[in-house]
């Protein structure tokens, strides 16, 4: 290892290992419900922040430690890959996501661009099939450079819509380049600063022509990838179009798309909206919808993107079991959209940090798992809802009744009885699986 | 006047009068493009806020001072109905809103309940004909008797579900004999407490196939009324399934339900939710189902629904704005859903809130009229969104492009100048339209 | 037992029981950091959520099934006594703590409601000593009656301030006659409805002096109580005065109040301030003011106080270590200010949900002793602050060093070296605490 | 001018001028309650945000177009030296305020950067001098350079504190220089990540030393200005100390700072910590620590520092009612802590956000000094406290009182009638000063 040197590949040591640099819970070949937790649990990591982000944030500058700062910004780039490719098989991380600007430098033009990414994806596909690593997703960054402010497919500027076509467009092509089994969207400027400046109506249609673009695209290549959009409801606009799981599912659907898209949900993002993560990926798989996961946890007190390593048990198992209801994620996959503290800098706490979280997801997994087995939560609800089993409960479900004849019933039937929840032990009995 | 003591039907006096028994700026007859303020202004007094709610909260009962109250609850009942017809002639108001709950007293059963209804029904009847008032929407309250503890249409006691059919039944009855223009739906128990306890899916069918039978119900009778979802995010309930105008659009676009349903929305409940008030109007007229709204106000620093009187004039201005756009309400209106605060004790406070709600929106008509006169926003979108009009913009709009197309425009014109929103600029030209 | 019949005495069974009405965790002999479980959990019982609410809630009637209703207000209250100490000693929790309106009816006058409170204190009296059961604390509530409005000490009526000092003088007279350990003061109306229209300094000031008389009252009674403030931020208030522990702090000191006066720190008011609730405690205790608890939990993204049983095990941990560096309560003690949820309707559930709750408080106490035995906080912390045990360090916290000193060692050290704080490796760690 | 090339000093042209570069409101000259206008209002623009500041959030590099940017970092500093006073000079401000880093480049030691700083601030010196324009404060920047990742003062490294010392005193000795009137702290890093890994004890210790050693060179250099701490409860940090005008007066009369120390108060961070504007300052002038405050906006909705120009007529007639209330702000000034938007993208637009600022606090003062002339408010408050003005009331405010006197009162009184607060009416009424 060039980049992380003296660090040896980590490997499971069980709960009662001392050792930072080991996983605790993710012992990937152990059988949980029938396959192995690392089916389970396709963990991906983020270029961005393990590459790119160094502690910066809106009152300071990066504070991190990194070793690989080459003497200008392509030879950074080609060490990056080297460091990222060394960091996913010390870990024993099978697959990883981007956007277009964290791997390669922007230059002084979009062809420039087109040529910095050209060679850097050589690079890394060369690493992909030495190591047998795969992309889980790539994305085009559309909302860090200033000709976004208004945003890339919602803009009011018609060249910088074409321009985004263009990021989009390569993305796609890189896509099928290096196998990718999704491909995300994640609209950090698509939305408004203030409503009253802004033409709601033409925006979210030229984001449905756009993403139908990309679509047909795809179509046209051959490489028929998996659509997903990544909802947030604010930050770093005021109020941004795919508000939620509800909200972005409503857009899909009107205009046509539910074939091709899905979503990628995000902790965080899940609690700035209003939600719990469990809720949204609920909504999602209702829907038949739920396509991803970025996984991160958040202060909830705090009204920003903290992006943190996942620690809460709770939410991972919560988490977990919505994905074991789902049958898994299909193509998608659990990336670490997360970053460590500005104040872990050094390079050794890249390991710790995604040991911690795939511990985190690994318990929420066992945790989960452990539920279904005992058909805790299924017990709870057959028990729950069993009025809507037989007699007059069924005929609701099977569509027989209606107003009239349930207003019939009902003067019959007016002494209505309910039964507890018992919520307070329910919510106790959870907290014994956690362990 | 019986209730209303000594008290003279409230007339518009102008801005500088001291009178706060008079209107200041909400003057019925004048004409604001090209029609009279009260034809934008369709006002709408809150039974339950204005007759039954006394300013108690979680840690205090009433303290108002009322005088209707009777030997029995059916005499405070009918002398209820006697004291808000008093208050809609004593203010010129033209509508009102009830549940059924309001109006009549539940009694031991639902034949009993019916029967009251019934009774009072026929005193609203009789009121209403004599003074032309309207009715602009009723509902049924299946949130605040026990039985509701668990949802009525997404309860999971089929009884339950049976006795909040018969009381919506009873209330397209009423709508029918009282010729109301609207039917509202509020979920207040239509939600979760947890969501690992909640069968999601079930209780969405199940509210969707209520939904149904009211339109069928609707249709039945021969009064096919405007049905009206008011989104909320939380509160009672942990996470309500109204959340918000895009999940509940969401809901009615899946379900079937656009034909027969638009929203009702409330000031209160956007904020909750995170939104503005217009951004819900906004969300609502762009999918055509702006129908009604509920004006009140929230301190956004409170979380928890204030249902105060409307003040704010940034507020009234950008919703009557989006109403505006809207070409105004249709058949809904809007309905003071708004106590007077536990400190105003008095009776008359029923009035002078009323009259500062109505001064308030008053206001923001006539500013947001003379923002469209002036086509101050026009002119804003018009200059903003030039791009599309011609050349690129244009083919974009109109289907023309795909990715590959926009590819070789942006490979040729990677330069992009955006222009300066002036926001900061614009936003003190509003100021000048309040005044 | 005549009101929880059939029910046995709580016993603890260990992890892996199954049953309901067992502790799991509470084992109250247990030896933990050298003395009984139960001498680090002084657990009580709150009278008001146990045997006055009923889950009524802003939109909802009371739903729980209670067996405790007579013919007249003082037969209930009398009932309600029985019942209560009957849950005290099912439960063997050894404190309880209420206020003087959830023992006994208002009655007519404030004669009437002395003489009620007499008669039910007598009764009261006898079945602590027939129990061992003692006060942990009692207070008046002046906030419920209509007459609080606009606050009790910093009303703007006299009369109404009046009334407030009769009934904390009958609370201290109450607290003498049952031995009470504290004596606590919840605000719930001292604050502000809206700013404009507040004597801000009058209010504090009043509120200063009404401290001043229970002080002197307590004394001249020769029953030296300790006095407990317990902050909230707002509700039903939009701002309450003692909106944190800093702020209430900042007023005890202000007004020379330090030595009688220490805090009641509420979970469920640290999150609507918005502090973790091991910030209110590391924030009282540091300035030796921790009196006591109120035990309970809310879901952050709720607004208000929903006063929910603890169950989450990182807050009893984080909250359990705070008390055990400060040596524990003193004279204080961990109350459930904890009521069932609304679906939970059953009299049986009364017994569970407090179960969970110190279940969840006894997982806590072990995580954090266990954190402690192994110096694993200490450590962290010595580890960080090494810096200031000698050189520079030491001189700064010896008060040696002044700008100039510092600068020249500046000048001469420039470049300066941090430290990782590990901070994900050092959470998940956190995490193995709790199991 | 230089780098506003074209643009004319800006002059008030009243409400109705359509210039954008006119004052509509802020007529300097005009006397209001007695003096002028500008006396009231002794505006400050702050370095940081209008030459420091282009644009860039978490998501996104900067957009502005900035026409001063030289060869290298000093001659940057010193172009922007010339172009602050060009733009104060144009918008007729007479004050400002800096951070040391803003004005000067660190470089690589610290005596390169207090080199640079005293270059520069001879360059300001001169243009002070002929300009006549004053510095309302300075401060140092303790937060943006990484070795402050774990706070200045109360850093766990005492080389950083020695660091953060060289930055203060150098930060007074250019406040001597320039006669700065007023030295602010704000402590972005001054506050944790986590509770549990941070000794808040010493933390708070090391940081009451920090001040007093300030205090102390402040009286040695014979420069005894005026000290001022900016309350933020977080963000940067997780929780920062100064978390509001209460929590920093609890500190500052803890550790003896009160009689060298105010506060200079934020709208933006007061929302952020749960209050309004208004809240906070009544807090500080009621302790006689209100000292000057940062002017901008925040929209309630969003979770971090949006450090808006202030528009909303609300807030800022509040605000300046309460700045008449102290008699105006002494030493202190109205800084505007202020950033235009992401898409106001033209050097223009500094001068038309500064105007609309100004023009939103010229009126904000003429509704408040319509207020304080029209005795609204007074009246308003001797009506509702007029209890204490006699009999019981005033025996309570003279201290004449206590529990066993005002028991024997209520007990003869306890009928008690409350007035209503007609809050509905009086919230209407503060609309019609806002015109």
């Amino acid at each position: 290892m060039k980049y992380f040197e003296g660090i040896e590949k980590v490997k499971y040591e069980g709960a009662d290992s001392k050792n930072p640099l080991a996983y605790h819970y993710y012992d990937q070949d152990k059988i949980v419900l029938g396959k192995p937790m690392k089916e389970h649990l396709k963990f991906a990591i983020a270029y961005w922040h393990t590459m790119d982000q160094e502690g910066a944030d809106p009152f300071g500058v990066g504070t991190a430690k990194r070793n690989w700062y080459g003497e200008n910004p392509m030879e950074t780039a080609e060490n990056r890959v080297e460091a990222f490719f060394e960091l996913l098989q010390l870990l024993d991380v099978k697959y990883f996501c981007f956007h277009d600007v964290d791997i390669a430098p922007e230059g002084d033009s979009l062809e420039e661009f087109y040529q910095n990414l050209d060679e850097i994806t050589d690079l890394i596909k060369e690493k992909m099939d030495e190591t047998g690593i795969k992309l889980l997703w790539n994305t085009a960054n559309m909302f860090t450079n200033p000709r976004y402010l208004n945003g890339a497919a919602t803009t009011n500027n018609a060249d910088v819509y074409a321009y985004a076509a263009a990021q989009v467009k390569k993305g796609l092509d890189i896509s099928k380049k290096l196998g990718g089994e999704n491909y995300v969207f994640w609209g950090g400027r698509e939305g408004y600063e203030e409503l009253f400046n802004t033409d709601y109506e033409l925006e979210q249609e030229n984001l449905a022509k756009f993403f139908h673009m990309a679509c047909d695209y795809s179509d046209k290549i051959g490489h028929k990838v998996q659509f997903l959009i990544e909802p947030k409801p604010r930050e770093p606009m005021r109020h941004q179009y795919d508000y939620d799981a509800a909200t972005a599912l409503f857009f899909i659907n009107k205009y046509g798309l539910k074939d091709r898209f899905k979503l990628n949900l995000e902790g965080n993002h899940a609690t700035l909206a209003g939600h719990t993560f469990e809720h949204e990926l609920r909504v999602a798989r209702t829907e038949g919808a739920l396509g991803s996961i970025d996984a991160n946890h958040s202060e909830e007190q705090l009204g920003w993107d903290t992006d943190e390593f996942p620690y809460d048990l709770y939410h991972t198992s919560l988490a977990m079991y919505e994905i074991l209801e789902n049958d898994g994620l299909g193509k998608g996959g659990i990336n670490f959209d997360a970053k460590v503290r500005r104040t872990s800098i050094d390079q050794e706490d890249l390991l710790t940090a995604h040991i911690s979280g795939m511990d985190t997801f690994a318990r929420g997994l066992l945790a989960a798992a452990k539920m279904k087995e005992d058909g805790f939560i299924d017990e709870i609800l057959d028990k729950k809802y069993e009025s809507y089993k037989s007699g007059l409960g069924k005929d609701i479900v099977d569509g027989k009744m209606d107003l009239e004849s349930l207003t019939e019933y009902a003067l019959k039937n007016d002494k209505i009885e309910n039964k507890s929840s018992h919520l307070e032990y329910l919510k106790a009995r959870i907290n014994d699986y956690l362990v």
